[in-house]
């Protein structure tokens, strides 16, 4: 295996599963444009440019790929060559979206769901309808994972669990939240990961924020503090895993909701296995913390799916009554955000299995206390 | 000025005149999600994320920020707060596009041409008609830069001179592309840009791919190596600027085919004056190549218009009929590329004034020959 994508075979199969979805969806072909899904099917780490790349996959036929030429060269990463996939480039003056609209076979058309409006109502325009989103398509696929996406999230999950061990050093009164961010971008390199995805370090009332990233606030005696972290893996797959720590011990009131909140989190994971929905493991961490007055508090989604993606199907919301299947990666992770004052989370990637799941992170749940002098 | 932005009163005069020209185009209103538009109007660096976030500016009425109320503390950084635009935010359970269409006041829409497809489609069938692209609307705008713009696209222009000054002291026989990128990484920032944006260094081969970034290459005597870099300054205004050298003296060949290249860069900025169109100065390159049989190895268009943006309007490409106007700022890089063999590519940044254009790089245009030992 190339330590950056999988084998050719891998794409070849996910190549022939993604046409026969889309002629099953009764649909010509797929326009898929740089991204998580041209990852998924070619191992492409192209980047949206203005001009037109796309991989198209026709329902029945060969897959073309389209690309200005002058980023022919941005095709040796990936699995084109291998997969001796036709490759149709263009130079500035043609008319990218004619030559999309030929390789389609037939203007019904899914488009992966983040393709600019700039090419897609270029796209609309030449086929003469408005094409739908590829998203059912895609997700059937990318949100059961194979073995080697499983190993590769297995290993990811390790790799940020031994970060998670070592951030109490990082935690010391007087430094600030971009001090421990930086020893942890080091640390999660250094782990295994080849690259960073995002550092959350949210202390005292930055912790309320659950999209806060790190300042040059210093940490002091007393704070809580959330650590929510991840990075990419192998061919991609991310770790995403949040512990929260306290400065010294923390008050009996904070102690407390923090412990319902363990309870809220623990009720989510006893609630996944096949055939429950994505609605009801989010009602199942929902409900422990309205019992307990903290509702309110609780101000986003349980989880969201994991894989290339950060953050991509299935979504564990409110709403989502999409039944679980084994295989299906995705976080569990309630949080409580009191405005002003602090926030805790706690959040680990789990996978379905057969019977129940199995959680890909492992450190402690509690409220981890960093000792002070 | 805030470094990272301008004052509040240039974002209303801009949001002013997107309202104005959305209603001289007969449309009821615009949508902008994250990215260079949303930074144009509202100062704000958000990024997409699957949920929605956006800005809505009715061509008559006051705009709205529709954003999740976990993205709320994004806005800090923007002149939203100064602006006192409305705000509306969104909780998971929500419809975001059924607010945005409550803010427009009116169906026919233009969006941002980045809108991601996810969200494009979902607010075209909230709507029950498909939105059109704000490009045409957007670009007068932006195309045209405002006095602060051209102070800091010249700013950042004179920043990234300095470190193409310094490049020939990166450039010895032995060291890697990587190396001399790590180099000009370094002077990118220490020149006074706020963040790298790329970085091509593509020495002997290498240099034929106009898109290669870096590699583990080893220079040698006798490489032409092209080295196209650029960063962000202040508000996030670009630098841009490409020039060749060669690794000890070049050959009498090549010395010839780059003098017939740094006559094409000269054609094209002598064509540069209000009224020409974009296309007469790609044609203006273009032609002095032709005449000398090298058309076939100038594989893109002229240049690009910079600003937010690394790449936007206008287009110095074939086909474009747009007349020049003062204030408009582009590239002018023509380049000649023998696959397997070596490449050369002379750019600077221009804006285009009264009575013809000033370039905003002014490192000499000559081969630039490295002595060796």
């Amino acid at each position: 295996m190339n330590s950056r994508r999988f084998d050719a075979e891998v794409y070849r199969r996910r190549l022939a599963a993604a046409a026969a979805a889309t002629g099953a969806a009764g649909l010509d072909g797929l326009v898929i444009t740089p991204g998580y899904d041209l990852r998924y099917l070619i191992g492409s780490r192209a980047e949206t440019f203005e001009r037109l790349s796309a991989l198209v996959v026709p329902a029945a036929g060969e897959p073309t790929v389209v690309l200005p030429r002058l980023e022919l060269a941005s095709l040796k990463e990936s699995a084109v060559a291998e997969l001796d996939l036709a490759v149709r480039d263009w130079v500035d003056g043609e008319d990218p979206y004619e030559i999309v609209s030929g390789a389609l076979g037939g203007a019904r058309t899914a488009v992966t769901d983040s393709m600019p409006a700039l090419h897609l109502l270029a796209l609309a325009d030449v086929l003469g309808v408005t094409p739908v989103l590829a998203t059912g398509v895609m997700r059937e696929l990318r949100m059961v994972k194979e073995a080697a996406e499983v190993d590769a999230l297995r290993k990811a999950g390790a790799a940020i669990d031994r970060v998670h061990a070592r951030v109490p050093e990082f935690l010391a009164p007087g430094r600030t939240e971009a001090d421990v961010a930086a020893d942890i971008a080091e640390a999660i390199v250094a782990e295994g990961h080849s690259e960073v995805a995002f550092i959350i370090v949210g202390s005292g009332p930055h912790g309320a924020d659950p999209h806060h990233g790190y300042s040059d606030r210093e940490l002091r005696v007393g704070d809580i503090v959330v650590v929510d972290i991840g990075g990419a893996f192998g061919p991609g797959y991310h770790s995403d895993c949040t512990r929260t720590y306290s400065i010294g011990e923390p008050s009996p009131d904070v102690a407390q909701q923090y412990s319902i909140l363990q309870q809220a989190q623990r009720a989510a994971f006893d609630a996944v296995r096949p055939g429950v929905t994505a609605a009801q493991v989010d009602a199942a961490a929902r409900s422990v913390l309205a019992e307990a007055g903290l509702a309110e508090y609780f101000v986003h989604r349980t989880g969201h799916g994991i894989g290339l993606g950060v953050h991509e199907e299935p979504y564990i919301v409110a709403g989502n009554d999409l039944p679980l299947a084994p295989g299906m990666a995705f976080s569990i992770e309630p949080g409580i955000y009191f405005p002003g004052r602090w926030g805790a989370r706690i959040e680990d990637i789990v996978i379905v299995t057969d019977d129940g799941a199995v959680s890909l992170n492992n450190r402690p749940h509690e409220l981890i206390v960093v000792p002070v002098p």
